[in-house]
């Protein structure tokens, strides 16, 4: 099998779209990585891109998104929606398939390494890659952006974890860590009342009493007029799609809401499906290893697995075949 | 995308270890195909190799697999539970990507007229590929089995479709056919009342009312001193598994009856389980394509898919990244 992590790095250019492409560009011809997506606001004015590939192939692909990014993005006049506190922003390291987040956590920290001498940017370490408690939370890391950093840099408490301890004057800083895929996920209620979407997320989301791994928020869809609860489940193999589904579903109910329907933002895992599926069929002793198409990437042609005793498939109705 | 169709030949051997092991083996020294799954019954005697490739390498391995059957295979002392009319006795083609079942047909009829002129066997076409409506149910075909089919050939109604109007002396006949995927799929009943699962069986399935791709039964499972309905579903594309299973939970509901759990017996392909997620969390919009896994076997390295507009997964919460 083959190993596979992924990386979402955002940088912060979503408006000059010949920009985006340059960058997005030589990341392409850094190696065999595979850009799985890239998606530009320019109401945020930030760029994210989905790569996937080997660690080695992933990290190589990466440094040649930083050097980019440094030449051709100046924070100085860069405006936007969205927090931000580098040229390129975050980098995360996620482990997909073959990879423990072990191995993401020291990926993250070499290529920390390696990005603060070539560029002398202030890397942060961030979730599973953090030196201290304090520099899990992105958020915390961010606060104060690009302006705010020159300041917030005096304090030792915000020493960066590689590079020098001063700002870089177009780049910024970059945070670089390793996390579980992380699923956008939204739940629509059949209702205009966006008090009951707020309510159902503050019930399910792990800051104020809620499931361990869900972060959420209601606001309301003016185009359709409906209510949602807007989810990040942050480890879906923990804290499962159809756990959170059924818990907004019954708070809804508590409310005489019904449940419209639910959207996947971005790309999801096939586990957090077939989770799914699982729980709902009520399936006894589940294997991922019987879905057709896994077995097929697993089988090497011009050999036979051993022979399976018992009865061939479909024993209870003969003559299906 | 690659093309792949399955093949599941049954042959009839599963007693004698080492003719099954030859036989598989021969088949997978044929080329590049894939061996999915071997399953012998010693009590029916009889084998099931799941096979996978691209048609011409499925093809050439199923040449392979009749060879290997008709050298080593000798109809006249074969006795065991399963119906059987030949030493292959069933070769089904089905379609699993990027190949139509108009291009299994073909398949299924080139395969025997081929091995019809080679080895001197009559050959009966069946289920998508049969020549008449009368010739698409397997079991119609088989009746009589082998002992039986020296008189059954004298009806001018059962002359073959390739190869000679007489049973092979000791490889009796075979049956080659193109069909959808089937899902050998079991619900387990929270009593040990058969009659349950009888009635159930008999509202679900399409000879008798029921769901059109859907053969079912009622038996007991002994050792666990459960009921269960035995289902095959047929095409699950558009009888799918959510259904099957809803319908057989409100039929137990009206005997006070509960779902245990259900079973999957053997391979499922991913789609058939992605569309009980999609139904059961109420998804909008799905696209498979935003599976993971599929989008990284679709994304080929060294190109870049065109920027995408809007906001980047997860607009509601924002620092999850």
């Amino acid at each position: 099998m083959a190993r596979i992590v992924e990386s979402v790095p955002n940088f912060s250019e979503g408006r000059r779209s010949d920009v985006v492409a340059a960058i997005a560009d030589e990341v392409a011809r850094s190696g065999p990585v595979r850009v799985l997506d890239l998606s530009s606001d320019p109401d945020h004015n930030r760029s994210v891109l989905t790569l996937a590939g080997d660690p080695e192939v992933v990290t190589r692909a990466l440094e040649a998104l930083v050097a980019a990014c440094v030449a051709r993005i100046d924070l100085r006049s860069h405006r936007g929606r969205h927090p931000r506190m580098g040229a390129v922003d975050v980098i995360p390291f996620v482990p997909v398939q073959g990879v423990t987040m072990e191995e993401c956590v020291r990926a993250a920290r070499a290529l920390g390494e390696r990005i603060a001498a070539r560029h002398g940017l202030p890397v942060y370490l961030y979730e599973e890659a953090a030196t201290s408690e304090g520099r899990r939370d992105l958020a915390a890391i961010r606060k104060g952006e690009f302006e705010g950093f020159p300041e917030k840099m005096k304090d030792p408490l915000w020493k960066p974890d590689f590079g020098p301890e001063r700002v870089h004057p177009t780049a910024g800083c970059v945070a670089v860590g390793a996390r579980e895929f992380l699923i956008a996920y939204n739940i629509n209620l059949a209702t205009r009342d966006v008090e009951v979407a707020r309510r159902i997320a503050k019930a399910i989301r792990h800051s104020s009493g809620g499931l361990r791994f869900v972060k959420a928020m209601g606001l309301l869809l003016e185009d359709r007029g409906l209510a949602q609860v807007s989810i990040n489940m942050t480890d879906f193999r923990r804290t499962p799609l159809h756990r959170v589904f059924e818990m907004v579903r019954s708070e809804a109910e508590r409310y005489g809401v019904a449940v419209a329907g639910s959207e996947i933002v971005g790309l999801v895992p096939q586990e957090a499906l077939l989770q799914a599926a699982e729980f709902h069929l009520r399936l006894e002793g589940f294997d991922p290893g019987k879905v057709f198409e896994r077995r097929l990437e697993e089988a090497a042609s011009g050999s036979v697995p051993a022979p399976v005793g018992g009865r061939p498939a479909g024993p209870g109705v003969p003559d299906a075949r």
